[in-house]
């Protein structure tokens, strides 16, 4: 595990929280992203070496519409930049975290990423982020 | 606003924690210290060029005691670093930011340090973080 590669923040409404995060910040954010299989539209901004992604449901069933609906609007999760995504899935599930998908699946912001279940990790979401390559 | 400075998550035992975070971060905590004013013991890990904090209450009146009893484990705060946090506080006040408390308290990790309410900030307690110098 290295950097704080992102905190995700779930959001109602992202054209509204998008100015609220520039005002914030005090910069825009730097690119918009939708991912269909998760349900989401984000955005993206710098905070040095990090970045803070924004994150809105699409769709009633997104992991984002059922957070807000339980917990609100706040932090939904923590990403932490990775090198080799699946060599650290194996050492995490050999120390007895619960990886919910054992298969990085593709996220936003070019990345190969996999979770780990919150109920081992003192409630907090945890995000494994591997930046894919080009070959 | 600069880099993420740390993420702050609150436990219930930081013993506990400390050796599940070893494990998660794959490093031990650097440091611990209790924060008399604010009620908290924390300890401190090291993520790249950023840190996780783990907060556990020391009295019933600890906001992270409250939060607890409210919430539950998980991620408390996030925290920014900031060159000059006086300025950062009356800039923030000016976009219409609520402040938590305008003169600058010293927190853990020698820092000075203010906090944003929460109900401006998409429910995110973000908390403005300066290292303070040697004089």
């Amino acid at each position: 595990m290295d950097k704080i590669e992102h905190i995700g923040i779930a959001v109602k409404n992202l054209e509204e929280s998008n100015i609220l995060f520039e005002k914030l910040l005090g910069r825009p954010y730097y690119k918009m992203e939708e991912v269909l299989s998760e349900g989401v539209r984000t955005s993206f901004f710098k905070s040095g070496p990090n970045k803070v992604e924004l994150l809105e449901a699409t769709n009633a069933d997104s992991p984002i519409a059922k957070f807000l609906e339980k917990k609100g609007e706040g932090i939904h999760h923590i990403a932490f930049a990775v090198e080799d995504i699946e060599s650290e899935i194996a050492r995490l599930q050999n120390e007895g975290f619960t990886v919910l998908n054992e298969v990085p699946k593709k996220g936003a912001d070019n990345k190969l990423v996999a979770f780990l279940h919150p109920k081992g990790t003192n409630g907090v979401l945890v995000e494994l982020c591997q930046e894919i390559k080009e070959m």
